[in-house]
């Protein structure tokens, strides 16, 4: 039995405050497995990575209609160790090292009957007002949404699969497949996952776009070991669409398969939608403004795909195999910094900080 | 040897003029069928429905990048007789009925090969500039797009198998299949198609909607002998896109799965974006603006499939079987107006006047 | 407050006895909402259909690894009306009619959360051994799969949602779309609604086929009233499934684009195999001998696709407005006999009689 | 203008004899480019594999229902040197270095309009009876099927694109993608270009089989140093397809997403049918008995997808990317010999004597 401490969490607040505070569920409350529901387990959260949607919460205190009138934790890339588990629990046990799926879908609803649950029409996802996150040192959850990890992965690595999901749902969706040419557009974390992704599935040429020229070297060296081409395109001022897919496929050589847009931005996405090929697909991973102009009349007469991922489902087991087997080993290599709970407000201010160079920040419980 | 007469075309200029004038090929080169090319065959155009892009192109000058710069012959919706063949010809003879499928494209390029040439890089389009259209007496054609038509189909159905083209390649594309909720934005000629087929292809329930109760009318009449259920919606003004949702979901009584959008209108399709189900589709027929502003988030958070159509491929075959069968046998009641070639002027002028209360006028050529 | 009889059920057991004995639950059990689960309900079973294979288990004792081992309670084709719930039931509530979906998937593996729970590693399914079937006077099930029936169903209506999940599953995954080919091998009951299903979903031409004359007859008569081509195939005796499919082809006019196999007969599914066209799919939905013969080198050289249903999965809302609509209305048709609860062994011997020109026998329960 | 040689060729005759003989086009008259047709090219042919079909047309007169009744000239991998061009040739010259894609499909037939040229109904496939095949020294072909390769590929690599090409179009259809389990049937030539294709598609976890276990430390060899899992499975004797799919799915760890299957052997398909999850797909790329007997309840029960590829299509491009870029360098490794053209005798006997070692043997014409 381990020694319980308090329980604490970084909240953010309508006034955009940011602190730790108590946070349930209370350490007493959870010594005694009696007290979890069917199905539940305790994890104590050992690593965390701050997401661009975790600082926009802080900064402007919503996500489209997702709205935070409360104070509210963050966080929902975390691994951590299982404490204690309800008696109905039979795959995990104390000392499991887990990644934490932060959603609780119903299973009961269309979407989530056809394999779709991120669509759950009445899902808890942790950190999405007013459920809250997993920046917390303790955690119930259900057993069902927390994914043991091999030997060989740490607590680390277990909290990059969230973002890794993200990617992976995209790369899946967007049907990219062997040989085909992509374009990534971005190279934040999730662009760059993604590039480690599409490379992983065999896309061929690749091109990654940025207005930052730092990222897109950091892009470079991140699969310099790798065979095949990674273009790179800084994305230049004050040209139009049409101009930016002319220089971006010039570079690339030809015309895309797949535009795999991980930047949320208007100018990206209709760029996209000029460059790539008859038929081809713009996969939209990233959020974005409410409201969007589109190049209709390019879609319309050259049958471009446009689709989008919102969140993951059934990825999990399917990152784990790939990080643990090493085909996606690099994704290690995005985590930049590595904090303290306690030091959870300078985490996020350099998560936030352009300048800081960080990629992946992640927030480290050790006890 | 029929008695060729002169040949003649329906025209539009860059002034917006529509005549008739002397056209190619001149009747006394292809009474000689050792004129004609390997695989060609003449074709006396018989019956030609009149597209709203024909109006367009004669009002307006141009559709998106397509310009008219110089005299041009309209027409691309065609039934005809074969007048000769080229010896290379054996699937077609002379006395033939077919109908003309008004492109041809190039056999090698990308989309060619992949089965998609409706997006063939160096297409000839009938009735695009630069190529001439199809309202004319005789056509040179090659025979492989000059599809027989069966006993038990006139020179009218044959020509309405252009349209049906549309209306089949989006719900093939849309992936409609049976019992699927549907949502048809529009009861213009392309919407009312798109209606019979999705009726035919068992979408359940299924809602139209216009900005014009006639066509609305109309709309239920077409269907009214056949089960399931048809709601239609009267679009009123001053609603935003997710009102309009609302109440078109309120009238469907659930969520579509798909919308097959006909109007190529901005309006209309943020509405179709809005009503669909998690993970459902907005397919988009219709041409429109260069550029339109869609709901991005909600495309994002609901995983809408966004898709368009170009044109058409390999529907022929098809739309030949539904009609000849009787399965697509209504798409007939479309025709509310059949003029003479001579009488083209007058045919634009009712095609183009909302008042006149038609759907699709022909042009007939009885000789 | 109804007054409740005793509970009975239709038992078979490994002796291939066929009789009624008291069943569970008690009906004084079920008298009291407090003893149900969460979730659940309590289920008069009004109108329960006889499938092929409760006979089968009764005359064979086993459907491939599925054996009974012990008294068994056959019937999975149910409808009934709502007696008591869970007050956790909220969709729900006493007096409603609601056809059943006889399973109980885990909501865990991946079979389940990929949306496919027809696939799920620990289902119960009714009326698979162990599992005790629905004829019975009440059962208890959970409201998840429980589908209200609106006002203009019937239970017997209710109770062919069971076979026409089949053909509903079967017919999506084929591929089947609007001016497909098709042949129907088989006119049984799976055959006959797969047929309704067939047309609806705008299949041209198509084939049934059967080695009995008077079951064509009864599809020609099934969809007479429809638009389109049924042509049928009384399959001869001593030919090799190439002359099958030859004659078949001949018949239908063409090669079909689509097979759907309802017989589980290898010379049927090897002649289905030689019929379809390069890339064509033979899809099978019956069961049949543990092994069998295919011709691999067609199926190769031809890359035809083979694939298999198992059951259904998220079919009975999509069922329901078919049926309810109209679309789907002449299932009706296929109810040929009608007995009651008490009747069971003597429904059952017209079920398996060949000579009693029974299509559906369904077994009723008034009270 | 280069100094012409007698042509000549590599025959088998129904007698199984093997020999060089003089062939057509003749020395003389490719001379003058004015004897081409519209489209033609002359290619010099410089290297060539031999393919396992090859040798059994050679050893058996015939594959399925092809069969050799007369002098026949065998070879179907090639790369060359144009030598000259018709006019109407624009993208390619005299010097070019192409890769010959040996099929001349009639661009008007179903599968050819609808992407799947592979299955035209008219092909010309060269080396399949009666068409000769390219194991000569000149051959005229249509440039559209000439693939012109970049400067860092050999002739060797270019003759490694036809079975690359069989295994690419094998995976795209196969559904295969990033993360998904597989395993591999066969580490013959096909099977070891597989397993390169399947690594770089990112399958995780692989296993692959083979009756030898040379050819499967060979398969070891050939990925050792990219990351990933690949286990290898000896096949043992007398071991039922249900005790070799427990095996399998033993050392693969998991059941597999996608069996791809490159022996054509019986039992071996069988084993895949049982090794593969629900839902899962076992791919067939490999020839072999006209009849084969398969387990079909489970096919049935676990809705096993059976799919076959039969040659390709649309694959060169895609090809020429993935090896000269580096993704599938390793491709190379699988010339074990190579030969002189006047050697075609020993080369054949080399290519099919098991104890040679050889993988893949290609026949070289330097002049």
């Amino acid at each position: 039995m381990p020694a319980f401490k308090k329980n604490i969490g970084v909240y953010t607040d309508p006034d955009h405050n940011l602190y730790i505070a108590d946070a349930t569920p209370h350490h007493e409350d959870i010594k005694d497995p009696s007290n979890l529901k069917h199905g539940e387990v305790v994890v104590q959260i050992r690593s965390t990575g701050i997401c661009g949607s975790d600082v926009h919460f802080w900064h402007a205190g919503c996500i489209g209609p997702m709205v935070i009138t409360d104070k509210h934790i963050l966080g929902h890339e975390s691994a951590g160790e299982i404490l204690s588990v309800h008696p109905s629990v039979t795959h995990l046990k104390p000392g499991d090292k887990v990644a934490v799926e932060p959603n609780i879908p119903c299973h009961a609803c269309q979407p989530c009957l056809t394999g779709r649950y991120n669509g759950c029409e009445s899902v808890l996802f942790l950190s999405t007002p007013p459920v809250p996150g997993l920046l917390r040192r303790y955690v119930t959850h259900l057993a069902l949404w927390c994914h043991k990890l091999p030997e060989n992965m740490s607590f680390e690595d277990g909290a990059l699969l969230e973002p890794l999901s993200v990617a992976l749902a995209a790369i899946e969706r967007s049907g990219l497949k062997l040989g085909d040419s992509a374009v990534i557009c971005g190279a934040g974390p999730i662009g760059l996952i993604t590039l480690l992704c599409a490379k992983a599935a065999g896309a061929e040429p690749i091109l990654i776009t940025d207005i930052d020229q730092g990222r897109l070297d950091f892009a470079k060296s991140l699969v310099a070991d790798k065979p095949g081409t990674l273009k790179t395109f800084l994305v230049p001022q004050r040209k139009s669409p049409e101009e930016l897919a002319t220089l971006m496929n010039a570079e690339l050589g030809q015309e895309p398969d797949v535009a795999l847009e991980c930047t949320g931005v208007e100018s990206s996405i209709s760029a996209s939608i000029f460059a790539v090929r008859f038929g081809g697909t713009v996969f939209v991973s990233g959020v974005g403004k409410n409201k969007m102009q589109f190049p209709f009349m390019r879609l319309s007469t050259r049958e471009v795909d446009l689709k989008f991922q919102y969140r993951y489902c059934n990825t999990w087991p399917r990152a784990i195999r790939l990080v643990s087997s090493g085909v996606l080993a690099d994704i290690r290599k995005l985590v930049t910094h590595r904090l303290g709970l306690e030091e959870a407000m300078m985490a996020f201010k350099i998560a936030s900080d352009p300048k800081s160079g960080a990629i992946k920040v992640q927030i480290i419980n050790k006890d």
